[in-house]
């Protein structure tokens, strides 16, 4: 194994005076760009405008929204008015509501001269745990990608959808975890990304890529099945917005096609996910709120036109009629194994062994 | 049923002074226009530019393609140059070949001095013939959507993949052939339109459709397996570019998925093709050539900017590496059946009952 060259991974989020900075993500990889958040309001926008996305850095962001809002206003109603108004910013994510619950659970007996200190504290935590969990997962995937190298004996090329990295967690992300410590390991890899229309966040993980220096191709995302059914692909691995008691998997709409392609040609199917992405209350992914998003992600794309400017433009006119899930359910059973920060799990025992 | 208002189904290419005047389908939906096709090279630039697209269209298209250059140059070197330019212009879709070495094959015994009207006239009847192939397909197509409806007691949700419309053929289309007979039989229908990344025919579709006043709704590619596993499918039709002699489907890069999804959730999968489109010297999915397309595809969306100024833009810059398969190949198993002029058949069984 050759060493790489040091990598480099880029930081969702940063603290600074109590006040959170993260990069806007609907401008990359056009623009690099940060938002200061400093209010209650700053945070919620944020989140349900996509700022901020990917499921463990939302809920890390509206847990510091908390904080923010005890700033505000410590007070009882101030605290459920906050909870009620960031776990409604997105439906289909977990870790919003697991993370501001905490919060909640956390302040609510705390008299109201205390809660601010407290909050901020939490919240901080919150944010060092998911960035740790990170590492962790990496750490478990990393074994798994290392025993698939040794015995193909050349170089991988994992599959990945929408943005599970860097920049949708405090830390190195979830699927890409695994994927920045066997580069940093010195296992040659490459990493198929697919577009994830309508939003493209496939863009952020190849931005995040190219800034580590880890080898990448960009894929429209119909070309993931061809490219696994012609044995170019020896992996995939996605992360998750919410795991079911059963070990149903809800992430980003797409990745159930790729399960489906997976299975159908006999590669591993890995979702990488912190616990906090567990949800023991949900029996089943039919049960699961997909969020229908606006059918202006669908119409409208943004890049830069020829002078190099940022620009949207329609692709389809207000008199067509268009859905617009955000998400969908890949069953346990196409599911190999979930990575997480305390090792690699059948999704179906996740519940039993780890998440109690 | 109700009797539905007369439809209009549009056309995508039209005969003039023996000329071929052809709708050009890059810039629809933005913009209508035509293009008169008056040489070889006019069609040749026409076909691998992809103003003009779809399977059969293609072919009826290189056919007359052979007509003007007979025109220009009735020789046997000419002849031969001009099967062989186009046949190159595109290299997945078999009916272009089948159309191009049919009028070789009718040309090359001729006499230089009458190939001219000869050429003429078979390529008339080519583009004749593949017209009333579509509407073959249609009325056969039409009994599977008639016994569903019959079945489900309500409106039908058909899904389908690309454009396999009028302007993928001389005259109905392939797949949406059944769904246009289906309409103006009175059957309640909707239906899913994948947007088809990178190239966006499913904005074709959308636009046909909604000419010929068929209720549909666009949807991105990833968003059709949640569709269907919520049970918001009934039926999969699609088209093909080329059908091998074991049954296997060639068709546009996104197809695959769609088979994985239907037969995972139990509902019909569907390829409406004409046999054209059959290859009988091929005897497997895995042995024919999947066009590699320019990442400029991926790279590059049009639309219309807010002056209502049709641009393109850069979603993908030059740094990042493209992949752009242009197209996927779905196993015979995968298949309920082909729709095609002659009726509908099992895939395996189109070899020795039909295509012989």
């Amino acid at each position: 194994m050759n060493k790489a060259a040091p990598m480099i991974v880029p930081r969702a989020l940063r603290i600074q005076d109590d006040d959170l900075f993260v990069v806007d993500q609907r401008l990359l990889p056009h623009q690099l760009c940060e938002r200061r958040l400093a209010s209650l309001a700053d945070v919620a926008s944020a989140i349900s405008s996509m700022q901020v996305r990917g499921a463990p850095l939302i809920g890390a962001t509206a847990a510091y929204g908390v904080a923010l809002a005890m700033r505000e206003d410590a007070s009882d109603l101030n605290l459920a008015r906050a909870c009620t108004l960031l776990v409604a910013t997105r439906p289909t994510a977990i870790n919003l509501e697991w993370a501001v619950l905490r919060m909640e659970r956390a302040l609510s007996p705390i008299a109201d001269g205390e809660r601010v200190a407290v909050a901020f504290e939490l919240a901080r935590i919150i944010i060092k745990e998911d960035e740790a969990s990170t590492y962790a997962i990496g750490r478990a995937g990393l074994g798994i990608l290392t025993e698939l190298y040794a015995r193909l004996q050349r170089p991988l090329v994992i599959a990945t959808h929408c943005n599970a990295g860097a920049l949708a967690t405090c830390g190195h992300g979830t699927a890409l975890a695994p994927i920045y410590a066997a580069h940093e390991a010195g296992i040659a890899l490459h990493v198929i990304v697919s577009e994830t229309r309508p939003r493209n966040q496939g863009l952020l993980t190849a931005w995040e890529l190219g800034q580590a220096g880890v080898p990448f191709t960009l894929v429209a995302d119909n070309a993931v099945g061809q490219l696994i059914l012609r044995g170019r692909v020896d992996i995939v691995v996605v992360g998750a917005d919410r795991i079911c008691a059963n070990g149903d998997v809800i992430n980003k709409v797409g990745t159930y096609l790729k399960a489906l392609a997976a299975r159908d040609n006999g590669i591993g199917f890995y979702v990488a996910a912190p616990l906090s992405t567990f949800d023991p209350d949900c029996a089943s992914g039919e049960l699961v709120p997909i969020e229908e998003r606006s059918g202006a992600e669908v119409r409208h794309v943004s890049g830069t036109d020829r002078f190099g400017q940022r620009v949207e433009i329609t692709v389809i006119d207000e008199s067509v009629a268009v859905a617009n899930p955000g998400f969908d359910v890949t069953r346990a059973e196409l599911v190999s194994a979930i990575i997480c920060e305390r090792g690699v799990f059948r999704p179906q025992h996740l519940a039993g062994d780890v998440a109690t």
